[in-house]
C-alpha cells in the first residue's frame, strides 16, 4: 500500500484526498490540528484514517495543505521526518517565503513548491469535492531545487488529477498572483464591507443584489483564516497591486465627477478585452 | 391583437420581447436606432415586425429599453403619442432623472418607472433570452404618480414574467442601487484595468486566473454604451459609494502594511456575513 499523508483537511487538502483515494492500493492518512476537521473528514470518507505528524516516516507522499503562515514550519517538520524517497509538496498561494525558509534544509530536494489555481469561496472538509483540480493550472516554483525523480513523481500525481502544469520562479509567481488573485479577494471583501456599512437594512441588499453584485462580492465569503496570512506574507506585492487599484479608482472617480463621458467610456471599452483573454483568445 | 412596442432591442428589451411573445393574440413591434439590432431581432424571432416610433399610437404597451441618457427624451416622445389607456414603462438603472424630467408631462400617469434587477454582462439582441426575469425583483418607483389602472396593468405584466415587485421612491432607489449595483461594476472594471496594465503577458492572466478572478472581473465585460450614462446620471450617489469604497481599501492597505493580522482577520470575518444575506437569511 502507498501511504499518502494529507496535513490540513480543508477545501484543498480534502479535495486532494478525495481525488487521490480513487486509485486503489493507497491509504490516505489525514492530519489536522482541528479535531472537528479530522472527525468530519473521516465521517465524509475523505480520509481512510486519522494520523499524527509522526506517522509520515514511511509515507510515499506528504501534502502540506495548511494556512500560509504555517506552511514553512510544517514543511520543515515533515522534511525532518520523511524518507529519502518521499515527495513533499505544499499548495500555498505565496511561494517566496516557504522556498526561502526551507532552502537550506538537508531534504530540500524532496520538496516541490506548488500552487494549484483552484478553489471556491468555501472552506473546511465539508467544502471538499471530487474533481476540483480537473483542467486547472498547477504552478510549480523553483523546480531546479527539487530532485528530478521527486519532481517527476509530483508531475505524475498532478497529471493524475488532470491538472495542467506550468513553471515559474517564486518571485514571479508571488508578483503575478498578487494582481490576479489576491487583489480580487481584497476588492471583493472591501465591496462587501462598503455595502454592509451603508445598508443597515439587510433586506435591501438581498432585494437589490442582481447577479452582478453576487458574483463581484462572492470572494467576500472566503475564509479569513486562509487569507489573512496570505496578504501579510505577500505584503509587498499585495500593497503594490492595491496602490495601482486605488489609483485607477481615483482617476475614474474624477472623470465621473467631471462628467467626462468619453474618457469613462474609453476606459471601460478598453477593459472589455479582458473578455477575450479569459476566453483564452490571447492576442 | 394587443400591440406591444419595444424601443431598444438590447439584452433587456430583447428578453422582455421574447417573454411577452409567448402569449398569443399579441404582436411585438421592435424599434431601435441601430438597424443591425432590428435585423438581428427579426432574424432571431425576438420581435414580430420592425416598426418606427410613430406606430405607437394604438399600442397597448410601450417599453422604453434604451440607454440611461436617452430614457427621458424617448419617454417624452412616446407619451406625446400614446393613447390614454397605454402603459409606458422604462427599465433603467437610474430613476430620479427620468421621473423629474417627465413629472409635468400631461400623460405622466401613463408611465410606470421600473427597474428590473436582472441582466448579464452581455449586450445586444444576441444576448437576449427567455426567462431572464423569472424570480427577479422589479423595483417600481413613484407609484403614486402612475394611474391606478395603468399601474395594475404593469404589475400584471411583471407578474406574468414571474417577477417579484417592490416599491421605492426614486431617490432611495438611486442611492441604494449605487452601492449594490453601480459600485460593483466600477470595482470590477477597475480590477480588470489594473490587472491588464500590470500583466503585459496576457497568457499570464489566462493561466493564473482562478475562478475567483473570473467572477470578480466578470462585470468588466459589460457594455460601455449602457454603463457610461448610468454613472454620469447617478453621479452623486456613485461618487459617494466610490469614496467609501476607496476609504475602506486605504484602511485595509494600511493594516496590511502595519502587519495588523488581527484587524485584517476581523474585517474579513465581519464581512463574511454577506454570505447569509445573499442566501436570504436576513438577521
Amino acid at each position: 500500500m502507498e501511504k499518502i499523508v494529507v496535513i490540513g483537511l480543508g477545501l484543498i487538502g480534502g479535495s486532494l484526498a478525495l481525488d487521490l483515494k480513487k486509485k486503489s492500493r493507497r491509504i490516505i492518512i489525514g492530519v489536522d490540528n482541528n479535531a472537528d476537521h479530522v472527525n468530519k473528514a473521516l465521517e465524509l470518507g475523505i480520509i481512510d484514517i486519522a494520523g499524527d505528524i509522526h506517522e509520515i516516516k514511511d509515507a510515499s507522499v506528504v501534502i502540506v495543505a495548511v494556512p500560509a503562515n504555517a506552511i514553512a514550519s510544517v514543511t520543515k517538520t515533515v522534511l525532518d521526518l520523511v524518507s529519502d524517497k518521499a515527495l513533499v509538496f505544499d499548495v500555498g498561494s505565496v511561494k517566496v517565503q516557504v522556498c526561502n525558509q526551507i532552502k537550506n534544509h538537508p531534504k530540500r530536494k524532496n520538496f516541490v513548491a506548488s500552487h494549484p489555481i483552484a478553489g471556491t469561496e468555501f472552506s473546511g472538509p465539508e467544502a471538499a469535492f471530487n474533481g476540483l483540480f480537473k483542467n486547472k493550472i498547477n504552478i510549480i516554483c523553483e523546480k531546479n531545487s527539487s530532485d528530478v525523480a521527486i519532481l517527476k513523481k509530483a508531475i505524475e500525481l498532478f497529471e493524475e488529477l488532470e491538472m495542467k502544469i506550468t513553471f515559474m520562479n517564486a518571485e514571479e509567481h508571488d508578483k503575478h498572483i498578487a494582481y490576479v488573485s489576491h487583489l480580487s479577494h481584497i476588492s471583493s471583501f472591501m465591496l462587501g464591507k462598503t455595502v454592509l456599512e451603508i445598508e443597515p437594512d439587510e433586506e435591501n441588499i438581498f432585494n437589490m443584489a442582481g447577479s452582478g453584485f453576487r458574483s463581484t462580492v462572492r470572494l467576500a465569503k472566503s475564509s479569513p483564516e486562509m487569507w489573512t496570512p496570505i496578504f501579510i506574507q505577500n505584503k509587498e506585492n499585495v500593497l503594490k497591486s492595491l496602490t495601482e487599484y486605488i489609483k485607477n479608482l481615483e482617476t475614474f472617480k474624477q472623470l465621473i465627477l467631471d462628467g467626462s463621458s468619453n474618457e469613462v467610456y474609453d476606459i471601460m471599452q478598453n477593459t472589455n478585452r479582458i473578455k477575450n483573454i479569459l476566453d483564452g483568445i490571447v492576442k
